[in-house]
């Protein structure tokens, strides 16, 4: 499958390159051969300067352009649930990865080798786990290793955003809310401090929060307020002394991380709160002239992004950036996991017309 | 310590005999020493009948008394934790079992050895596997296979009650209450839902409980219902589907178990309910002459028992039983379990007499 890939060169057509692309299983931790494969076959085109860093490839033009974007996809996959054979029915795309982001990394590929003059200088990022915890992330180990790759006057994530082009990103915060008792025999409850009957208005409280919708940059970014676990008991003849609540709250980028802990603490100022996990959001960028330039050129819808993505690693290094891909992410992960072919050739032709054609 | 237990034989004190018995370690499941010296004991004394089931030993009188009586208590303990080894200090014995039940076990070795013509016929059951699964319980699994030997006109069950007189006891039901929902990701949380939030009219419906307090022969059973667990969560960026509540109602035997189930599903009738675990109340029985006459001799006061014990047991046997023995059931598989032998003592002499003096 590896020689279908590096067909390209012969003239492969965008849809079986992303085809080809399903076919070559790259779950989490598990991208080499995708990573060899996708090296070899930008350090056959002589316009690109190639650097590997594990499993992540890089590539970038040099031309002396007055700007620079980046273009990022990721190369793995979760892994597949009967869905690893990639399947063309009625013009649309079947298969693990065809959507999150296969399609988006054939676009990214073919476009790198085509554009061998684009208007901007472009560097090109393929990285590797994405789909797992962030500290394996291969953009931000890339970015932490070659700081001056990373860095543009804009970027763009090929992330499935059904050809929209969404702006900036919600941050994200993970805390723990606990109540505590007071153990006893439940034969005798009445000697105890039930911490699961206490911990009743930490749940009323989410359930009576009635989340804010905040306007950034012009766009606007509904927050959300949820329990994603819970957990309390210690047998099934003792009342409980600890009952806790993962509170997973996303929350505008108008905000930082420190206002969105301080509005937890403050929500459950009568309880122990720990962060367990945080990660910022990301304002859309829209006031920047060239992402202006580029959402007029592609002639793409507009929308905030809810779910914390890559493009707020770009945000952090000082580089606006938006989310740019085809595909519906809804079926992200899905068993169903689909793309229409034709909406990875609108995506791959409006990218290649504003690289084309920017009067940078 | 097999060789002190059996010198019971040579006049060995009560308080010895327990202190002795908590040397010889008993958890459950590792009973066999314990209930192999406590068979050479009972086969050593020429008025008993002595069988043996398991690691349960039995032995019963067989004088023609008009009336008899079960005694029974459980040899086994639960793990020790750095209080392996007897101590005394004070006139209280220190260590695992010395409340839960080994003083107790000390008098119904020492009265049945000693007892040689009691006032009523007595059948002494020393079982194992009490503090663990029902199904694995030495009486229950004793009376299924010698169904004669558990029934008689009363019974005695020698657990810890503080030398009180303890009645019946509550029934016990465990279900699972599960609200359920629709998986989203939590950055588009408005696309599910929330499976735990949905739960929280179940938290709410136990913390406004009031639970009754119900007479029955004239003791009063308090009843109670509470939250014994609680989970709910698939990762910590999606809203969950699924929340389950343990619920614990601990009833009164005024209530059959299907009564208390029908109770429960009223209460939740909205929810998914699923019983996980039953077992039936007691009723005290006090309306039993030989209860009335054994509470009047041995000067007690009468109490309703909480905690569901293996008098249930013999209350489904069809024989009416109650709860005394020595000890603080607080103190039962604490660090600190303790019991003062003027109160081993004490029950002994109580129990003692009424089987010298019954006028049967």
């Amino acid at each position: 499958m590896v020689s279908q890939l590096t067909d390209l060169s012969d003239g492969r057509s965008l849809a079986e390159l992303a085809q080809n692309l399903v076919n070559l299983p790259s779950p989490s931790g598990n991208e080499t051969s995708l990573a060899d494969a996708i090296e070899a076959l930008l350090r056959g085109s002589g316009h690109l300067e190639v650097i590997r860093e594990g499993n992540t490839v890089a590539a970038r033009t040099s031309l002396g352009r007055p700007s620079r974007i980046v273009w990022a996809g990721h190369i793995d996959t979760v892994p597949a649930h009967g869905n690893d054979v990639a399947t063309v029915s009625d013009g649309v795309l079947w298969g693990r990865g065809s959507v999150d982001m296969k399609s988006g990394i054939a676009i990214g590929l073919k476009l790198a080798v085509e554009m061998t003059k684009p208007s901007v200088d472009v560097t090109w990022i393929f990285y590797d786990n994405e789909e797992v915890e962030s500290a394996r992330n291969g953009l931000g180990l890339f970015g932490a290793a070659h700081p001056d790759w990373v860095v543009g006057d804009m970027a763009i994530v090929g992330e499935p955003s059904n050809g929209v082009v969404e702006g900036g990103c919600n941050g994200t915060l993970r805390v723990e809310v606990s109540a505590t008792g007071t153990r006893a025999h439940s034969a005798r409850s009445w000697m105890g401090e039930n911490a699961i009957h206490r911990a009743f208005p930490i749940l009323k409280r989410l359930v009576s929060y009635q989340p804010a919708t905040i306007e950034v940059d012009g766009l606007s970014y509904r927050e959300g307020m949820n329990a994603v676990g819970i957990t309390g008991g210690v047998a099934g003849n003792v009342i409980p002394d600890l009952c806790t609540v993962t509170v997973n709250y996303r929350f505008s980028p108008d905000k930082s991380i420190d206002e969105a802990i301080a509005h937890l603490r403050e929500l459950f100022h009568d309880y122990d709160v720990v962060v367990v996990d945080e990660a910022p959001g990301a304002r859309p960028g829209l006031n920047n002239s060239l992402v202006q330039d580029f959402v007029r050129a592609v002639n793409a819808e507009v929308a905030p992004k809810f779910g914390w993505t890559d493009v707020a690693r770009f945000g952090q290094w000082g580089t606006p950036a938006l989310n740019y891909g085809p595909g519906d992410p809804s079926l992200a992960h899905a068993d169903d996991e689909r793309v229409a072919i034709a909406d990875i050739e609108a995506c791959y032709q409006g990218l290649k017309a504003w690289l084309s054609a920017h009067p940078s």
